[in-house]
């Protein structure tokens, strides 16, 4: 499996990304799920992949040559809605080939799914969620913020924690206690987790943070954050109902 | 959906259930996921459902009309184990009966699934997870807990919480904190919550706790929680490569 969440919010965009796969608990391997496009000073487009690994890939290589040719691709597209778009058509093309005929029937799940976001120069940050089949939502200041993959376990804290006004810092931190949440109750999910930050009409350019195991940072705040749990949890007052101890 | 959880501590069992129920987003009802089974001073056998409130109803129909015959039942089964296996068959017989021919290829999932547990005079306190195949694990000091319907929300507070050794009435805090996460995070989670403690050998009437939305208590641990999450999040060092505010 994977965790991908995407914020876009008052300040900029967000996007972090695990970077674990497996095939049932055998073929486990370390993929980057986090695809960025770029031009220096004018455009930025970061994909977030989660799904079948073959179908993802697949989308992300052809997303890639396609940037060489003449027809619309990630580098020449007008707007992010066009980038979704792509996107969309893209995985719809590579699940129909792959799943097709020989593919049928297999018992194979082919789907996969993307957060697409990002700014173009002249409009404002925008981020997508493309569904497996190809039609995707795009986020708005009353739902700023989407997840991919694994999403659950790492879902209670940003529902608590993320609105549209969160600083971009403190949605990082936030998000780097949902990925702790998640990777603690699910194998599926794990280290590095790769962070990107955009501020608005920034366009610098896009460099990822990887959060390795021995991150300093990551293990100072999930230290913290666990003993500060366990300090909230312990304060909690004890019902009358409850049978005591 | 459904959340239940079930533990087996060092001091005794806890069970505690959500209410709601829902086909799709229009039918949404409440129905107690709880049921006991008791011979005062005894026997005490608790079932919490989840799945297909069709197949569920009815295995507990079941199970309930076969305890006044002469067959085995849950009234007269030797051991906790007899009790998971009893529901694992009536499970089995049920969604034969029903997914069976005319049930077939309708798109339908007739799956159920079960936590059982309980104690018998004589023998310790158990707990099974029965799958909705009728098979069943028991939980044991390593892995003193189970959950069923929709779980993982609720799962990183009680995977950071809940040892063997914790009480019971710090357990049973635990369970709320699990199930107000869930319930915040996810429209078919729905409130009342049953909650029920058995201290081992104890042998009282079973008497569930029903927690209501105006439940004081409640309403006082999922404030004082969001509010201490949202402290400690905020005493979270800030990290130097996070875009500063």
């Amino acid at each position: 499996m994977t965790y991908c969440v995407g914020m876009n919010l008052e300040q900029g965009l967000l996007f972090a990304s695990d970077s674990r796969t497996n095939a049932g608990v055998d073929h486990i391997a370390t993929f980057c799920k986090m695809h960025i496009f770029e031009t220096a000073g004018e455009r930025l487009i970061v994909l977030l992949n989660a799904g079948n690994l073959a179908t993802t890939q697949s989308v992300v290589s052809l997303l890639r040559a396609r940037c060489n040719g003449d027809g619309a691709n990630l580098l020449t597209i007008r707007s992010l809605y066009e980038a979704a778009e792509l996107v969309g058509a893209t995985l719809r093309e590579v699940i129909a080939r792959d799943a097709g005929e020989a593919g049928m029937g297999q018992g194979v799940d082919f789907g996969g799914s993307f957060l697409v976001g990002g700014q173009l120069r002249g409009e404002a940050p925008r981020l997508f969620n493309v569904y497996p089949q190809g039609n995707f939502i795009e986020a708005t200041p009353d739902t700023p913020y989407f997840q991919i993959g694994e999403a659950k376990y790492g879902k209670p804290i940003i529902d608590r924690v993320i609105h549209y006004s969160t600083p971009l810092a403190e949605a990082a931190k936030c998000t780097l206690i949902s990925f702790d949440s998640t990777i603690r109750s699910n194998l599926s999910v794990g280290l590095p987790i790769d962070l990107l930050q955009h501020r608005n009409n920034s366009f610098v350019p896009a460099t990822p943070y990887r959060v390795t195991a021995d991150d300093p940072y990551f293990n100072q705040i999930r230290a913290a954050w666990g003993c500060g749990l366990r300090k909230v949890f312990a304060e909690l007052p004890d019902a009358d109902w409850l049978s005591p101890d």
